[in-house]
């Protein structure tokens, strides 16, 4: 068994930020699978070509080729039943589904506004420069007015993050008294800004932070340890 | 077995608008449990006294009181566990918490804005006053005014109805393929606006409409059969 992924790089190949990916390498450590990471850059869209689409993660596992995080957990569950599960029940799955679809529909764009101008800094510059482009033009502004309002940006975010404060200060994690999958599904989104943007998004004794430090404390420290391009 | 119920009633007795009554009464029935409803208003305090707090649904079971909708889910699924679970699993019930906080913190919210002028009028006249002058207090103007811009009002709603529209459109129901806890934790939303509103909020062929319609047809039509303030 050797599993290898497809994995965002920044100007420092150490440098790992995509929140996709991180989903899935999270969702892989929860399994007790190692994995190979493949650094990879988002103008090279031929290197992943063969799985038929332009995004990363791209698991390699053996024979198989599974791309988006939530088919590579579902994959993973599917795969390696005799490992810990990743969701415990279909209607598990089900809300985490609709965790997911939060975290990429709400708190994604959010987080954007906060980070996006510094993600551009973080990238090798090749790929900053067709990132800024292509943003730029999808947004019909420069990334610089679309963070401009950091004040505003951060009360939005402190808006977005209510629902997951409060059920996180009653329930511990997503998943329960332990995180499962549901929760690397959002954890995803705070280890994109950690290891790709400058400064600090919550306050240290917010109940999202202490969850997060939770996270990035498991599976060894393979988040907390992860290289960041703005080191605090 | 005798279930009774203390739930919120307007100036019709018969129309039952409470989200969190309709999340109680979901519940009961997901259980096959048949519970006897005690109408009562926003200015019967006195009558709830006992249960040491002023909020309905209040569950009468026996010798047992059980107060707020969630409580009396989790009540239901540890005294009732030979009937079928409103929660399969620790990971559904906290997953299921964070969709009841977003149904309260966000969906709540960008509903208020479209129904709260309507929901005086369907209020018994004592129980209007009552609930007018507490509300308008709190938002630091009239209701009618919080209501004006309706067509930004809907917009916002849309806004907040992405994750659930994008996630029921994949996974069916909240609890998968099968409704579950989830479901009516965000169920009781949109029946509160159906009983006690004029208009419609949602698209005929809008996924969450569908979804909807499928929860009023559940139980026999429990929610499609209850009278509403003001009939289409």
């Amino acid at each position: 068994m050797s599993l290898r992924m497809y994995d965002l790089a920044g100007a420092d190949s150490a440098v790992r930020f995509s929140p996709y990916c991180w989903r899935a390498k999270m969702a892989l450590a929860h399994k007790g699978l190692a994995v190979e990471t493949i650094p990879w850059r988002f103008t090279e869209k031929d290197s992943i070509a063969f799985s038929g689409q332009e995004r990363v993660p791209v698991l390699l596992d053996g024979e198989n080729t599974v791309t988006d995080s939530w088919n590579i957990a579902l994959y993973l569950d599917e795969t390696y039943g005799d490992r810990p599960a990743l969701f415990d029940s279909e209607a598990a799955r089900a809300a985490g589904f609709f965790i997911k679809r939060w975290a990429e529909l709400h708190l994604h764009p959010a987080l954007v506004r906060l980070i996006v101008a510094d993600i551009v800094d973080a990238l090798d510059p090749v790929d900053g420069t067709y990132f800024r482009e292509s943003r730029e033009a999808a947004l019909g502004m420069t990334l610089e007015d679309y963070c401009r309002a950091r004040d505003d940006n951060l009360k939005a975010l402190d808006v977005c993050l209510a629902p997951l404060r409060s059920s996180l200060k009653v329930t511990g994690f997503l998943g329960g008294l332990a995180p499962n999958c549901a929760d690397y599904m959002v954890f995803g989104a705070f280890q994109w800004a950690r290891c790709s943007s400058r400064g600090e998004l919550l306050r240290p004794d917010d109940p999202v932070a202490l969850w997060f430090g939770k996270l990035l404390a498991l599976f060894e420290g393979l988040g907390a340890e992860a290289p960041r391009a703005f080191p605090a």
